[in-house]
């Protein structure tokens, strides 16, 4: 493959040469990339806005992410912080810090992933920033999104007897990179084996190109439901649910045989020794959404084949119980991923 | 002073200790930090958006620029994208990278100087993103801004015998840089030597903490001019004309002896034997709005105190001149610092 410097091109040419090919798709843009800032009409709706930082060695591993699955899930993680404002993702800026070691055919790749993701998500790219580093790749993101000004979902609604739900399934982004990090450490010993990724390829997916659930917001519209409060799962269930009590003033009681787990992830994590139940909880990456609903809301719900109810809130914000299978109750701890790795290595 | 480590406060401590006294001051601002999304009530209007990523070793050097200069400064440069669309500012979000090298002191200075510019500037810092980072810091600022439909102002509306404004003066923030690397040199090889800075705290102060002009899009606003195209001065006047010219297909003669230059920054200038005019043209960080009018708005700002009158947009788009103080004509060139160094070191 060529390998064009950065310095060859410029930092006008680089732009021109990334930016190259992008249109736009929603309405709400009015000007994109190339002038001072870019300009929205907000269509009368609200404004929801957020931001992420990823920096190379402590969110990524270039080693066994490749750029363009980078770029790719850089975008979907914001763009998951905007569903889980019950808003739909419209704009996006890029911020993008880079060392001479990478080419410019590299960062065609990391956009290509940015790119792929706004496209499938009918986001715009309509400004940035793209400036060198020292060292590694820094890459920050700010995503915007509209809603309407009744429909806001913010953390803090959620009341004792509200239903706890959760789209799509648990822990299979954590153990696709279980898969990722072994493969790596075979690597390492026998460079010339032949990586055993085949049978992984839905966790591997999950983790490497995760997707935003829009779906979700959208239906969840169609249905005339408004969840009482919502986050997204980044850092894990546990973790999650956490916030979703401190910020709405209410504890949780969670049924473990009620977390949803795919077969092939429960597998991979028996073969691993791992906890399937600590995956789903502390596994993080999984980018669902989280949401409580009043039980009003129940009937509509019921039989949504994508979401699974996982318990409910209780009136004591010192309350977080987990009512395991075999029906005995334990503390709902946020553990992160060190947690895990702790438990079990 | 006290050092406290960031492990010590952890992630969640170090956010809440960050943002602790951040006031809400712009009625759109619905909803700050603390959830996956700030929201924004946009009132009926446009909403601008700019962001900046900057890298230590790259766009600052934390050696003579103090942490809380930085996180100004930085939050400035965002605020003049804004204006430069003829908006006026209203939130940012901040993405924030940083190794252990720095303490949670350290940080808090850092957030000194942007809660400082959020606060003069009446702008709310409404989200951000906190993460480690193997070494240096970075800092990623999107800023927001609010403007009527009717009046954005972007690079692309110059037409030939447009007038060409600049507001303040030029060249002082360049020269405060050289001021600050002359006294780093020094201090290098005399530690103990008394730096010389007290002449020159003027040019200091433009380098370390620049103003956006948002008084200047208030006046245009209030005397009924809107411009017929606009950038702010980030990379040297003449970096800047060019872009106006590209953007607005136009050539641009610009007159030497209009340019406005503060007496200190001149005299400082030839102390250091550098041509006043080249650091007018090329020197940067002046973050003055450069702007183009049509000649009938001429008599509304012609005696305007903080605007100079330094040229006007031609048909041809190649014709770039400045007219010298003698009367011949040379070309306008963007040379940027490094041929600024190039030409005198």
């Amino acid at each position: 493959m060529d390998r064009t410097e950065i310095q060859d091109l410029g930092e006008f040419g680089l732009i021109a040469k990334l930016t190259e090919g992008i249109e736009k798709r929603q309405p709400s843009t009015l000007l994109g990339v190339g002038d001072d800032a870019a300009v929205i009409d907000p269509m009368g709706k609200r404004l929801v806005v957020s931001t992420d930082l990823l920096v190379e060695g402590v969110h990524f591993d270039l080693s066994y992410a490749p750029l363009k699955h980078l770029g790719y899930k850089a975008v979907i993680a914001n763009l998951s912080d905007i569903c889980a404002m019950n808003a739909l993702p419209t704009q996006i800026v890029v911020g993008l810090g880079i060392s001479n070691r990478f080419s410019v055919e590299a960062l065609e790749e990391l956009y290509a992933g940015m790119k792929l993701a706004c496209e499938l998500y009918e986001v715009d790219l309509v400004g940035g920033d793209t400036t060198s580093s020292p060292s590694g790749l820094s890459l920050s993101i700010t995503a915007m999104g509209l809603v309407e000004a009744d429909k806001i979902v913010t953390r803090s609604g959620a009341k004792a007897g509200d239903l706890l739900v959760v789209s799509g399934e648990l822990g299979s982004a954590y153990m696709g990179l279980q898969v990722l990090e072994r493969e790596k450490s075979v690597f390492k010993e026998a460079p010339t084996a032949q990586p055993e990724l085949e049978d992984h390829a839905y966790i591997l997916e999950r983790q490497l190109k995760p997707e935003a659930r829009t779906d979700i917001v959208r239906e969840l519209s169609d249905l005339g439901v408004k969840p009482t409060s919502m986050i997204d799962i980044s850092d894990g269930l546990a973790s999650e649910c956490m916030h979703l009590m401190a910020a709405s003033s209410v504890g949780v009681r969670v049924y473990e045989e009620k977390l949803p787990i795919d077969q092939k992830t429960y597998d991979t994590a028996r073969a691993f020794n791992l906890d399937p139940t600590l995956c789903m909880l502390s596994g993080g990456e999984d980018y669902e959404l989280l949401f409580t609903i009043s039980p009003d809301d129940y009937e509509k719900l019921r039989n949504h084949p994508k979401l699974s109810f996982i318990g409910h809130m209780v009136e004591n914000p010192s309350e977080r119980i987990m009512v395991t299978k075999s029906g005995s109750e334990v503390e709902l701890k946020a553990q992160g991923w060190d947690g895990i790795n702790k438990n079990n290595g």
